[in-house]
């Protein structure tokens, strides 16, 4: 049977070039790179190769910094307490500003603050999902110690106003912070366009491993460092280094972020997603959750009528299929998307939610069978499904 | 020229058999193991595995949770600001109990709650450089949150009197940490029997990969998490699971803490480790920091009067030999040893150490080299010291 990877946005494949990279230093090369000896700095110069890959790869100043992290759940936590150590427990700030679709790295985090007295406004979006840059304006206050607004959702691939927002709070002397997890190896991500202070990424939504991620920082904007210990990355993140992750994320973001990849997701990639998407939407009452328009060329969030999520991945997994119902990160909850409660939609439907979301990896042989699979499935749900044959305006439309 | 390893206290070589235990996940089990598809459960079997390695490297009981973290420092930072989050900020307790000589992980995070209004009190270790066990009942009072004292000492080896420790905090009821990371797989670590109630590792340090480390914490003693986010881990630890990094650690500590390799350690590492030191003190005016005893069977930190430890580490490197002057955490600060500082040591003393820290992968060839190697700088650096041709009482007794 084929097996076909469409949950790209809960994590990728390590690309075999990246698994390349890292080798040496999970076997031959394992010096400390603290050490002072041959064993240590045989790491260096890979090291220092990968800073650079992760500097170009985000367009940051050579005078800014970009910590090495774990994930970016550790590089949303640092900037998030870094901000409520620095400039919230002293007295200064009392606000942060995001919006009501963030990753729960964001809102949990958010949620934790609240429960240490901090004031956090959760911005609503727009009936496509996105918060409109106006509306982060109208809520900065005095008080206001950051504005976290993520750079593409994880559930609809939909993207948000950066550059806009990143404006508004530089004008309002905010410091700014984006969550740009899904948009990295998607779309251009440029941290001195957008005027962005803070940004989160991930190695392994990349086609890097897991267990590694990243933070810039920009100059002028250094916090207090959420692990505290020996003076790895001048204090600003204690703890060895692990050297091959970092290594294999460096290689990770320049094939993902080079001209010729962004080119291939907007291309091919896209192609394909349109592909499934307009496949699926040939079926009656489907529809593409927060619309067409401005989304990374990988992701689709799509709402069947009377098939409930979940029995559509069983119904995909048997096949072969991975998809998602949206965040892994939640899914152990099985509550109803987030993102689609957002857009204010019945409960009926917002249990009907199938993320599909692709990478350079896939093929179009993959997305020939997937549709197969997919409609096969949606006939077979829809047949078996009573709230579907009981709802009016479905009569007569079943495949 | 060969080259010789002795610094597997700063870390250590991967396991060639925990990285082909990892390299499955690095390759073609990539899913997310959150996700409810193939991909994702593919992942499950091994990291079930991995953790009942944990438990039984540790002793753990079912109930307790091992939580898996980046590392040692993220595991120490989790306990001391869950401690500082859970039981200081809100007015319960606010004091807690460390000894001068821990990792800078540790009193690093401890110096930072001290800049938060929490007291922390620094116990002095003895002549030996270990913490006697009935100096923390004399500084236990009722604001006490937390007691914090390394397994065994990452410069010295020396073993602290843990099971004494944890008697004494279980009899007081105060929370007790121990920062495990020297001890594992070198002597026996039994979370139960000595009354732990968090206990952090790192997997580098017992031939685990970077990246990847563990927080013990016993049934009762649940802490606020330092990385909020994701339901990963009961919501005790966000972020995505590292599971290539989770299962080559759980392998790891099998090998490293089955009985077998305890034995080893403890008979022929213990056996090259007394070589070394042996021929070293055949050298007049050398002295083994904290004495003999009681001590983890691969480290040895010895004082070479006139020799200062950089020169010495420079001398070994050109020859193919790393070792260190201490912690790897702090090298770059080249700032007289702690440890030594804490020893009382005179200043010129406090510069003259020289850490070599074996592992199951030195060789007696690797021995008899290093020996030799070490002798001749010693001699060498002996020769050309102003300091030491100078100090009267070590007049005619160069090499």
């Amino acid at each position: 049977m084929m097996e076909v990877y469409l949950d790209n946005n809960a994590t990728t494949m390590v690309d075999p070039l990246v698994f390349d990279e890292m080798k040496p230093f999970l076997t031959n090369i394992y010096g400390n790179p603290n050490s002072l000896h041959r064993f240590g700095s045989g790491t260096h110069p890979k090291m220092l190769e990968a800073l650079d890959y992760l500097y170009d790869g985000i367009n940051a100043n050579d005078k800014d910094d970009i910590i090495i992290t774990g994930n970016a759940t550790e590089s949303n936590n640092t900037v998030i307490k870094g901000i409520w150590i620095d400039k919230i427990l002293n007295g200064d700030k009392n606000h942060i500003i995001t919006t009501e679709v963030e990753h729960p790295a964001i809102t949990a985090t958010l949620k934790f603050l609240e429960t240490q007295g901090v004031n956090v406004t959760y911005l609503p979006v727009n009936e496509e999902g996105v918060l409109e840059a106006h509306t982060v304006r109208a809520y900065i206050k005095d008080e206001t110690a950051l504005v976290t607004v993520m750079w593409a959702n994880n559930e609809t691939g939909k993207i948000f106003p950066i550059e806009e927002i990143g404006e508004i709070c530089k004008e309002m002397n905010v410091a700014f912070h984006t969550d740009a997890t899904q948009a990295i190896g998607k779309i251009t991500v440029d941290v001195q366009k957008c005027n962005v202070d803070y940004l989160s990424f991930s190695a392994h939504k990349f086609h890097g491993p897991k267990g590694i991620g990243g933070l810039y920082v920009k100059k002028g904007y250094e916090l207090s460092p959420l692990f505290h210990g020996g003076e790895q990355m001048a204090g600003k993140r204690a703890g060895t280094v692990d050297v091959a992750s970092m290594v294999g994320m460096g290689l990770a973001m320049k094939l993902a972020t080079q001209k010729s990849a962004i080119d291939y997701e907007q291309t091919v990639v896209k192609g394909y997603r349109d592909q499934l998407e307009t496949a699926i939407l040939e079926i009656p009452e489907t529809l593409v959750i927060g619309g067409k328009d401005n989304r990374t060329p990988n992701t689709t969030l799509i709402s069947i009528r009377g098939v409930e999520g979940e029995s559509m991945l069983w119904d995909l997994n048997q096949k072969g299929i991975g998809a998602s119902t949206g965040s892994a990160c939640a899914s152990e909850s099985l509550e109803a998307n987030p993102v689609m409660n957002a857009f204010g939609s019945d409960s009926e439907l917002a249990h009907t939610g199938v993320r599909l979301s692709l990478s350079r990896f896939n093929t179009q042989e993959e997305v020939d069978y997937a549709i197969e699979v997919i409609k096969a499935a949606v006939m077979r749900l829809r047949h078996i499904s009573s709230s579907y044959a009981y709802a009016p305006e479905s009569h007569n439309s079943q495949l």
